[in-house]
């Protein structure tokens, strides 16, 4: 059996039950260090395979290799398994490659979520998801979404903002919804969301500080009717006040 | 203290530690009455002020009044209730009206995460979120959405897809969705995701059976790459597999 397992942000108190049960159930665990290092009190003694950044496949295979000899395995992605998580490539290696297990996905708190409870309510309205990592996806395909979110007034979530070898990715996002979004829209700058090191700023289009921003951020750009007041950081859902 | 609390799907399996501690510590719990009771477990024998649908500007007053006057209070949301819940209209209230109430928001598990995990892992690649519901926001916006994320290629998750008085709108929305997405596109449906009840499907964009969806359903629509194999509905990431 292969739980993949979304831990949440990484404080165990964002976690769900059904997942600390899985993880608890479980006879090994398999995840990136930092993810493992997260729920280290619930790991106790048992075994655990970490594995670095970017080798995503080699975690996958072991993780499905250990559940094909008989083991309860809980591979553990931070926020939920299935947004940018392991879910997907497990699911995917099932499918194509004949591994025979049973797979269970157990979702989790995904950032955007989390940090949206740190800036107030700045997603009460229709809201998307773009990741700003090109690894994976061309980055056309990810221009094209950023100006039709901007273009229909969503608000957005931006995932992996930058990193190393990507520094002007959020820099370009922010000129492709300036033709769409007002200078003095609302933004809110989230680190560490849900941990114990967790900052958050409040900025808007034009004074954005990209210098802010790193892998382990989450940008969330308002749409028209975004406002901050009193600290927060609230997308009106349309009442009457 | 007014605790503003997404309870999750419903079970409490997928409530977080920090929602049920924020539950347990508050002295009244005021909600819409099939929120609190899906939490009835952990209410206890406090108070609850329950208040019927479309009721939501007088739960909040209510709220904020027993808040103002020591109580702690927690106000139960289903899913989160930063996105199309109570979180919002609450620092609306705030803001406008001149409450002296400390708030407090606890993220919890939306439903499109909930009903992601059912369907295998539709929601790995970039994804909006789309109410119809036009009580609050006005029809053609909702439109100019759907067209915008479909052209965009984004997964797309529909909340409040259909309720009487609006038995046309989910339709409507597959209508504008079919010059951007191919007919054979991947539809996953999960009635009541996280509930006893659960149920879900797996159609296609031109096999749509808009009979099976109410308001507890969510809809998620696939993205060009997104296929179903075993019974699973999986949106590639972009890994070589």
């Amino acid at each position: 059996m292969l739980y993949v397992i979304g831990i949440g942000p990484g404080g165990l108190d964002m976690m769900t039950y059904q997942a600390r049960e899985a993880i608890e159930q479980a006879d090994v665990i398999v995840g990136y260090k930092t993810y493992t290092h997260l729920i280290k009190a619930l790991v106790g003694d048992k075994p655990v395979i970490k594995t670095g950044m970017c080798k995503e496949l080699e975690r996958c295979q072991a993780a499905l290799e250990l559940a094909q000899n008989g083991k309860t395995v809980a591979l553990v992605s931070s926020g939920d398994a299935g947004i940018y998580g392991m879910a997907g490539l497990i699911l995917e290696l099932v499918s194509k490659q004949d591994w025979y297990v049973d797979v269970k996905v157990i979702p989790g708190m995904t950032a955007s979520i989390a940090a949206g409870a740190v800036l107030g309510a700045p997603l009460m309205h229709d809201f998307c998801h773009i990741s700003l990592s090109d690894l994976l996806t061309p980055w056309p395909v990810i221009e094209k979404r950023i100006q039709a979110a901007a273009d229909a007034d969503f608000v957005i979530c931006f995932y992996n903002p930058r990193s190393r070898g990507r520094e002007g990715h959020l820099r370009r996002a922010f000129e492709l919804m300036a033709p769409y979004k007002a200078p003095t829209t609302p933004v809110g700058i989230v680190k560490e969301a849900g941990r114990r090191k967790q900052q958050h700023w409040l900025t808007t289009l034009e004074a954005m500080d990209f210098e802010l921003v790193d892998m382990r951020t989450l940008v969330v750009v308002g749409n028209q009717s975004t406002y901050v007041d009193n600290g927060l950081m609230v997308t009106p859902r349309g009442y009457q006040v």
